[in-house]
Parts: structure tokens; C-alpha cells; sequence
């Protein structure tokens, strides 16, 4: 990763260390159990913003309502979120509902209704109980604080064991400057442009503009490159916000540090990546799949899919099973440009394939490697210079039994 | 299906009920128990002959050998085939042991080499052990028996639990002629052109061009219809052969029974896909998707693909959640038109969506019927004409522990 010296990791830091970002959690009453299902980041001015929108084609009403907020003038002051109902599939009343959120988070809060974003995650079709949603965004405003980073980690949990928060700092024309970053995943994990909800924060000085063409571009290696599933949600969204208060030179592609910047926000967004697919539904492990020597990255990009979405290979690392020919299967049905004399197949440190033959290999060092949390599948089609990385999880008797009774 | 009253099933009917066909397996010692491993289909004459092939990348070594072999003339006379191992990914030695595989069994059987064709199931990546398979391949001739159907379909097994037969006859021209077919399935089964092993006899007198075209299209409709688990084998392959000892006048496209016959093919074939999905490795249950009023067939059939492939619908179906909002996500999601205003979900005859807003229904009659095992999932988008059907299972424990395990 180009440029990772250049930023260091800021311990327990939250979406609140950057500069003017506050935050915070409560149980408004959509989980069953007492576990926050309220959260909100708000920042102390508007901040620029930018934000990236699931494919799939039952987009959920909240991701139009933040996309129209954002439009206005590229800028958000707070971003709302419940847990518990994805407010997806519930038609006009559910737009109605979503733009109810808004409004009264804007007066509670205190600010411009086009400033204010709402997101949601949890069951497909349900009608939210609005008494209880708005009673608890009128109690956001005693609950958002500058310690407020774990409260809205919480909040925006559905099935997900771990929290999944980080933040780095830089230097960025000499002025000290954040990036931080939370989300939350899980289940129907297979974003088609971000992974389920991704929130990020910097106080970096930067444009509208500038911060979407740079969340497009990490989006693209970080939560696209991610699978749990195959199943991708109705509400996938990630935004980040950008309050400017570290008062550096604003940031633009043309700034001597913009690929530092850069390299901090693909640092964020592939932590956040990652941490999703680890604690993927059921999950054990976490596989990381490198593809290089393919014919471009698009190639190899597809192929990493093909091989982290694959539900034997995903079966087989829980089995601490180095199945390898399952691993060329899921590359041989790819539908990409593949050699099939010149593949070379390493399961972390242990080759099993050289040129497509089996090599013969320690059965037992294996079995110890596959027994690990993080198992690396690398493959060189030796075929070009395309190369891509993605994430996926093992699938186990849990992803079953937690997806069989979801919404019982 | 059009024409299906004009043919009836035969009971207890095998791959030998068409005129001309002999079957028989045997254990050759591929399999760690006694099962047999090494089967064969012989007919008494030249067969015409016709196939279809895997698209994965890594196409094993005997479908390169039976293509080469129905190129030759368009017949086939024996059908020879193993479980146990794939032959797949083996390089040059694993194509000189299919051509091996054919020579054998062409001296053994008295038949012209090129009318052998061979095909191999089971682990992917290991050569064949060739003293057993040659020996195994020497003794057909004394196993090859008219009532060996059975046999046969035993030795085509891996980690399938039914064996999966049928047959019908029809009239053609006043005679009478039958149609029958075998497979085996189980895992690694999202067949992209055909699935894991189908064999088809019939003693219809017809060309292979003619059969070929007929099978290229009934198996868009059946054995392209169903997934297990969304994995592509390497090894995918069904062949049909044609005896022509019904001696009815030859058919043709212009035949008058031609579409009589074709729904006769047809049939078998999805009978075979249907027994195949419903046999996927763990299931407890059959799901059959239809999607109507898509813009158009293919549109529809990638629609019903991206439902019966979705983890999330198959772990509901396991855990009989009748939780629609997975499969409009996977509607929404397959990356076909859809007018998200415009969508009816039915679960049986339950209707739980309707214009795309939630219906009202009993919960308690949709957990009895998503307790039955076959599940029918019907989708109509309301947009035009498009319609397919296709079969997949449910996701369930019992997957997880079979491919945990599979290889070791």
C-alpha cells in the first residue's frame, strides 16, 4: 500500500477523533433485547460529504433521502442510523418515514434538513414503528458526545459479534489530520459498491468533489472487494464526512499529499473491509484472496470473487481442508481469461500448484496453517500484470443456523 | 409442457429400457468401500450420438477425449465412466490416462475406439490410479447386462444419496420408442451448460445433429436450471445416445412428432435436474422458483438463478422462515430490469408481496408449508412476457459438514 508509512494508527481512536465530530448511541426499541438501535454522527459545521450507494435495484428509501441531502450542496452536519428494520421494500410509506427521520433530526439537532442523512439496517419490509424511532432521535442530542465513538459502534450492529472501528492520523501540508472510520456487516454481504452501512470521518479540508472521486476509487479495493454471502443488500451505503477543522490547505488530487491522504482513507476503508468479513455470519476465519499475473485487474478482480464466494472453498477452510481443486474450479468458472497450463496455487507459505500440476505437499503443515484465523489463498495466472486482493469468511454450521431463524 | 400427454413414464424404466442398451458397475477400488466406482453404458450398435460440455476453464481430460470421440462420426457405442476421482486438473498424464481409458475399454467391448467416450467424477487434482481403473475396465464385458441400469447408476454416485433414473416412451410414426436417463449430482453443481453427469439412451432412430440440437436446447431448460451451491464443476457433462432400433422413420425438426419427442426429452431431463437439486449435498428440500412477466426468458432465468443460488433464501427455506425480503433482495440484486413498484411474491399459494408492498398473511400456514419438502417460490414482475423455472435446495447444516470434509 503506497504511502503507509506516511500515516500511523491512533489506538481506541473512533468516528470522533477527527476534529468537530461528535457522536452517540441509545435503545429506541427496535431490538428485542436492551442493545442500542439508535446512533448519530454529528459534526460541529457542515461537513463536505460523499457517499456510496448499493446496485441493487429495491434500494432502500433512506439511501434516497441521504443521496437527495447530499446532492443539495455536498454537504452533511449529521448522519442518523437505526439497527433492527432496513426500512427496504416498505414503498411510499417508507419514503414518508425516511424524510420523517430526517426533519426531526434536523430540529432536534439543530441544523439544515439537507445537512442530515439517515441510514438503515435489519429486517426487508417491515413498516418501522415511528413513535419509537422519532421519541428516540429527540434523545440524540443528550446522547451525542465527543466520547460517544463506542455508543454508535453499537447502534448500528445487527448480527455482528465485534465492534469494527479504526482511525489513523497524517500530516497533510504540515497540519496534523484524522481519518476514522465504523461499520457494520455481517450477513447478505456481497456490496455491489460498498459493504452494508461504512461511516467515515477526517477533519481533513477537503471538497465534496475530491472526497467522492476518492471514495470511489478505495470503495473499489476495499468494501467491494469483500464477501460473505454472495447476497447483496438493499441497503449498502458508506459516507464519509469531512469537517475540515485541522484547517490544512484543502486537499486536491493536484496536493503534494494527496496520496498520503489517499493511502490513510484505503487504510480505513480496507480495515473496515476486512473486519467485516471476519465477522461474517458464523464466521471463523477470515480468507484473503490475492490473484496476480491475470490478464488486467478487472480480471483478476472477478476472479478473487469467484474464489471468496465460492461455498466450497469457503466449506473447505473451515474443514482445514486444502482442497486446492476446488480453488481452480472456482477460477475455471471465473468466466475471466485463464491459462489453464500456467497456475500457480499457494495456501499462505505452501505451494499446491505449480504451471497447473500438483505439487506435492506437507499434508500435516496444512492442516496447522488452515487451523489459523487467517487463512491467504494466492494465485498467479502468469498470464499479465493484473492483480487484486478481496476477503471473504468460512462457511460453518453457525451461518446456517444463524440465517435459518433471522427474522423468527 | 407441451406434448407431455403424448408420452407416459415407464416404472422402474432404466438407461437399458431403450432398445439396444446394455449397463453394468462394478467396485474397481477408487472408492474407499465397496461401492461401485466404474460403470458403463453399451449399445449393440454405433448409437447417434450428442453432448454438452462444462464452460469451466479447467474442462477435465475425458470430456476432451469423448468430444474428440462423438466428432469423429457422430456415434457412440459405449459410454464408459468413473466416480471416485475427477481426472481434472492432471495435466498431460491425465489426458493420456482418459485416452487410455478409452482404448481399453474399446478392446475390451469389441467397439471402434472413437465410439468409446469416457467421463470421471470425484476429487479434483489427483491422477487415477490406472492398474484399477484398466482392470476395473477389463471386467465390464462380463458386467454389461440388460438389467444392469442399476448398477450403473450406482456406480455413478459420489456424495449423492438417491440414485436418479427415469424413463417414458411415446409413439413416433406408429412405433414405439423410449427415452430414459441417469445422473448424478450432489455438489460443486451450478452447471453451466449441463450438470455434473447426465446419460441419456433412447432407441429412437434420429441424427446426431438433430439430437444435438434437441439436447443443446432442452438443457437451457433443465440441467442449466439448477444449482446446489453455485460451483461449476470442471467435469460437467451430459450425453445422449440414440440407438435407432425402434426403427421409426427418421426424425427430423419437420417430423410431425418431433415435439412429441422433444417433450419426451425433456421430461427426462428435468425430471433428472429436479432429482439432482432436491439431492444437493444437505438438503432437506426441493425449491422450484418460477419468475413470470420478466422483460424477457433470459432476463427470467437469471432472475430465478439469483434466488435459488442465494445462501440467505436457502437457509430460510432450512429454517422454514418465510422471509420474503431475501428473495426480493435477490431479485433486485440479479442485475436484471426490474420495475421495483411492480413485484408479486407468492410462497406456494401464500401471497406475501403484491405491486411490491407487503401482504398481510398467515404465519402459521406458511411455517406448515415451508415445513413440506418442496418448496415453490413463484415471482411475477409485471413487465412482459419472460418466464423460466429452475430447481435449487435448501442451504443446511449437513452441506457445511459434507464439504468440510469432502476431500480428507
Amino acid at each position: 500500500m503506497s504511502g503507509q508509512s506516511q500515516f500511523s494508527v491512533v489506538p481506541e481512536g473512533t468516528v470522533t477523533t477527527p476534529k468537530g465530530f461528535r457522536a452517540g448511541g441509545l435503545h429506541c426499541g427496535l431490538k428485542k433485547t436492551e442493545r442500542h438501535d439508535l446512533g448519530a454522527i454529528v459534526c460541529d459545521v457542515p461537513a463536505a460529504a460523499a457517499g456510496v450507494y448499493t446496485l441493487n435495484a429495491f434500494q432502500a428509501a433512506p439511501l434516497r433521502v441521504t443521496q437527495e441531502s447530499i446532492a443539495r450542496d455536498g454537504k452533511l452536519q449529521a448522519m442518523i442510523v437505526n439497527s433492527g428494520n432496513a426500512n427496504a421494500c416498505t414503498g411510499q410509506q417508507g419514503e414518508d418515514d425516511a424524510r420523517a427521520m430526517r426533519t426531526v433530526a434536523a430540529q432536534a439537532l439543530g441544523v439544515a434538513e439537507h445537512h442530515v442523512g439517515v441510514t438503515s439496517t435489519g429486517v426487508i419490509g417491515e413498516l418501522l414503528p415511528m413513535g419509537k424511532v422519532l421519541s428516540g432521535i429527540e434523545q440524540l442530542p443528550q446522547r451525542v458526545k465527543q466520547d460517544g465513538g463506542d455508543d454508535f459502534c453499537q447502534a448500528i450492529l445487527t448480527t455482528d459479534l465485534v465492534q469494527k472501528m479504526t482511525c489513523v492520523r497524517l500530516k497533510v501540508g504540515g497540519k496534523e489530520i484524522h481519518i476514522a472510520g465504523a461499520a457494520k456487516g455481517s450477513g447478505m454481504i456481497h456490496p455491489n459498491m460498498a459493504t452494508m452501512l461504512g461511516f467515515m470521518t477526517t477533519d481533513a479540508n477537503i471538497e465534496s468533489q475530491y472526497l467522492q472521486q476518492l471514495l470511489n476509487r478505495i470503495t473499489d479495493n476495499t468494501f467491494n472487494m469483500i464477501t460473505v454471502d454472495g447476497d447483496t443488500s438493499t441497503n449498502d451505503m458508506v459516507v464519509i464526512m469531512a469537517s475540515g477543522l485541522a484547517e490544512n490547505e484543502a486537499l486536491t488530487p493536484e496536493h503534494p499529499d494527496w496520496e498520503a491522504f489517499a493511502a490513510g482513507v484505503q487504510y480505513v476503508g480496507e480495515y473496515l473491509a476486512k473486519a467485516i468479513a471476519r465477522d461474517g455470519e458464523g464466521a471463523t476465519k477470515l480468507i484473503e484472496t490475492t490473484v496476480i499475473g491475470a490478464e488486467n485487474d478487472e480480471a483478476a478482480r472477478k476472479i478473487v470473487k469467484s474464489i471468496i464466494g465460492s461455498s466450497l472453498v469457503k466449506s473447505a477452510v473451515y474443514g482445514a481442508d486444502a482442497n486446492w481443486g476446488r480453488i481452480i474450479a472456482a477460477v475455471g468458472y471465473s468466466g475471466q481469461p485463464v491459462n489453464v497450463n500456467t497456475v500457480d496455487i499457494r495456501l499462505g507459505d505452501i505451494v499446491v500448484l505449480e504451471q497447473s500440476r500438483p505439487v506435492k505437499f506437507d499434508e500435516e503443515a496444512a492442516l496447522v496453517y488452515l487451523k489459523t484465523d487467517t487463512i491467504q489463498i494466492h494465485v498467479n495466472l502468469n498470464m499479465g500484470t493484473g492483480k487484486a486482493t478481496g476477503w471473504g469468511c468460512d462457511l460453518t454450521y453457525d451461518y446456517v443456523r444463524i440465517n435459518a431463524a433471522y427474522r423468527t
